[in-house]
């Protein structure tokens, strides 16, 4: 044979190194190959490229529509937060103080060396920090907004940037600087506020199971994982190709904690001046992580169909310099998607042909459509799906695909869901003591262990949880409190 | 007679005072009457409460979508910025050093009196700022993803905060924090980034006219009032109703400048290394200030159709405790609307009635439509005009109010642009000195004053100018910056 013999038995893959190989390294190659983000030199910040912003504009579109229909309303509250204010609420500081910035002058001067200094003269009497969350200072205007029982209740969103200075960052996952919807209402009865904050935990379940393909655990928190300040903590967890977990969004029960904190007081229904109970709840770009690390595979990028932002990409397979013929004829086919509602885009770029293939890969364009001369004259094309492969490549007529590709992008929704269930399924391991929960993770076995919720009083648990880095994830609502989910996080 | 006489001849007004009366004060009673904003307890920031943030998501929502036409794609840069970044471009410092909110530590500690403290141990090697605007962050990151003539153009937008300290703040116009769009985009070209920020501005200007209903001057800025490290800056300028001007979105063509501080260079067609042409461009929540006080009156806001948060307010008159038929006639009609595109909203709290009609006046809803026990009878309704008022009432079939409604709504758009226009037009008188210019001020007449642009070279310009606190608004474009506009301004 005078082939050279392959290097390895490894097929090839768009993205080094491998899940398998580095599962951190190829999630950062996976966001660079897919252009999604990157570090800034700010320290802890990302700059969110445009490729990646777009599939949180699509988040904010279709989850902003959701919580419209629930009657939340939006509006915006200060950047910055009195000190004072955190103080206000004592576990709240607790959990917070540690990692605010800062705002302690309004002014820079020349400095004696000739750089920039911030000007003594315009230290400010009361530093102001940047929100981590607003708890505080949307219950200032709650308890200005709130007289009687009729202004309740008050649903109120912001989506935002907040900040928690975070000392290890990760693109996405962790950064100091992050975008998000914070939600907060305020309710008459400690029922209300309860039946809101499961409501919400669920919007956001039914959100990822149903636009992320992804499926979570819906649960409570623990009394040690809970939002400093709440009493009760819901969330849902995912499940990542590494078999860590992922708290994707959160939704809280604050009780009168921060009624009480922030007075927000109105007039009952019996004339007696009550607290309100408040919830709040929120969902960040973290989600934009989970998306990578459950449908992510070695070639990249997988977006799921109903988030993705090009949906259907169209690449016209030029044999000489550029054929405007061919090129109409993927623009008239990209309206026809358009019309349907559907997000396509033509590459008419000057890229050669497989490296725009290659990019759509590593992009995770859901389908890829590829147009040479022949399939124009035929009055055709060929598609493949990303999740896939070459394996689903079909080349169909132009009104065949139109009509059915809002079908076809449904069961890639549909197939992303069920591989993640899939995996997720196979990766939740019931085990009957703590001592197991020790072998399991002591093994470097991939999952969660689903354990009776009494063992985390066992003194052990407190080792094993410090030696594996471990956490309770949640109590599933089916098991009505009695078993916990524990794993790795993220 | 046994009536007692009216305590004036003047008619009632539902805000106090009027805008004759007193028009700042008018300003402020208006954004409370319309329930818009509040100032919040932190310096010069303010809350934007739910009804007028629906204006801003408006305003994003049909500007985004324009931007998105013109290839602009949305990503997101750091909150924070290093204090040197800053100081790369000689006149960008100068214009923003005094009005930067520092942070200066990231953690917060308790004091020796209890209190918390901003912690020693965590004090910044280098101080960062919050972002006044974005281009030195910004153009890091071109300057990384330019490399040859084939990156260009790029064309980036964010839709964030930004934070200027301001020591006399009012809402919407002047506030510490804002919310705005800033666009940033880099060209091969001198004359690709000129047409660029030309096209910008008059992307601002008919989106001023066709959306928000007001006329604009369309124009240049003299070299004082540019941008601080732009070499020309084109804005719009309305005219409020007390002859002050606003400048509501600016688009600066920045030269090399910034592509000089902050490295932006790229391989040229002929092999040769060069740096980008730079442009910005942004319209902020300033913009509602100016829709209030160019549309308001003395009974309150008068909201631009195509932007209002309700178009058309359906309150059911009714007679007895709660009237389950005609609240849902008054359902039914507004699924109607919405089916037709149109934001209706039907008022069913426990309000009276007439608390309602002028809730609806004074929020400024472009239509109201009354609906009382005869009218549902009749399969009927009637309909009134915010900006005419009762004159305009009129009943009609629900039908024809349905299939009419959107001609309705662009005939009060095109009644309030002219009636805009009108005002403005008679209020720009054309003068041959300074001294008349000095005269029109000083007989605090209304308006702004035309003169050619030759004349600001006059050593009596700068006293004038100080005296009235006059600023050239813009050159006109038709004029060839041979005349100016010289007008007080927010």
């Amino acid at each position: 044979m005078n082939n050279p013999a392959p290097k390895s038995n490894k097929p090839q893959t768009a993205i080094t190194p491998t899940r398998a190989d580095d599962f951190p390294g190829w999630y950062q190659a996976v966001i660079k190959a897919a252009d999604m983000a990157e570090n800034s030199s700010v320290r802890g910040c990302m700059v969110i490229k445009p490729y990646g912003f777009a599939l949180w504009e699509n988040i904010q579109k279709y989850f902003d529509a959701i919580i419209k229909e629930l009657d939340v309303q939006n509006a915006y509250f200060p950047l910055l937060i009195p000190m004072s204010y955190l103080a206000k609420e004592a576990e709240h500081v607790e959990g917070f103080a540690k990692e605010c910035a800062v705002v302690t002058h309004h002014r820079l001067e020349q400095g004696p060396n000739g750089g920039l200094i911030p000007a003594e003269s315009a230290k400010l009497e009361e530093p102001l920090i940047i929100r981590p969350t607003s708890e505080t200072i949307i219950g200032e205007s709650m308890a200005k907004w709130v007289q009687s029982y009729r202004d309740l209740p008050l649903k109120l969103n912001q989506w935002c940037n907040v900040l928690r200075w975070e000392m290890r960052t990760r693109l996405f996952l962790r950064t100091a600087e992050f975008l998000w919807q914070e939600g907060h209402n305020a309710f008459e009865t400690y029922d209300d506020a309860k039946e809101d904050a499961l409501k919400m935990v669920h919007a956001y379940a039914d959100f990822a199971e149903q636009y992320m393909a992804i499926p979570v655990f819906r649960g409570e928190k623990t009394e040690d994982e809970r939002f400093p300040g709440a009493i009760n903590t819901y969330a849902m967890e995912a499940m990542m190709q590494d078999g860590k977990a992922l708290q994707a969004a959160t939704s809280h029960n604050l009780g009168q904690n921060f009624a009480h904190s922030s007075e927000i007081k109105f007039q009952g229904r019996e004339g007696k001046e009550e607290f309100a109970w408040t919830t709040s709840w929120g969902m960040s770009t973290r989600t934009i992580g989970g998306m990578i690390m459950v449908h992510g595979d070695d070639d990249g990028m997988i977006m799921p169909p109903r988030l993705a932002p090009v949906q259907i990409q169209i690449i016209p397979v030029m044999k000489d310099d550029r054929d405007q013929a061919l090129l109409d004829y993927c623009d008239a086919l990209k309206k026809q998607l358009k019309a349907k509602g559907l997000r396509a885009a033509v590459d008419s770029s000057e890229a050669r042909t497989p490296d725009k293939m290659w990019g759509c890969v590593k992009k995770g364009v859901p389908i890829r459509v590829e147009i040479g001369g022949r399939e124009m004259a035929e009055g055709k094309l060929t598609h493949v799906r990303r999740d896939i492969g070459k394996d689903s490549k079909a080349t169909v007529s132009v009104d065949e695909f139109v009509n059915g590709a809002e079908k076809l992008l449904a069961e890639i929704h549909d197939a992303l869901f069920a591989r993640a269930k899939k995996f997720r399924d196979e990766h939740v391991f019931e085990v009957k003591t703590i001592k197991e929960v020790a072998e399991f993770f002591a093994a470097e076995k991939v999952g969660f262990c689903k354990v009776d919720t009494a063992l985390l009083q066992e003194k052990e648990w407190e080792t094993v949880k410090k030696e594996y880095s471990l956490t309770p994830r949640c109590m599933p609502f089916e098991f009505n409190g009695a078993k916990v989910l524990i794993a790795k996080s993220y």
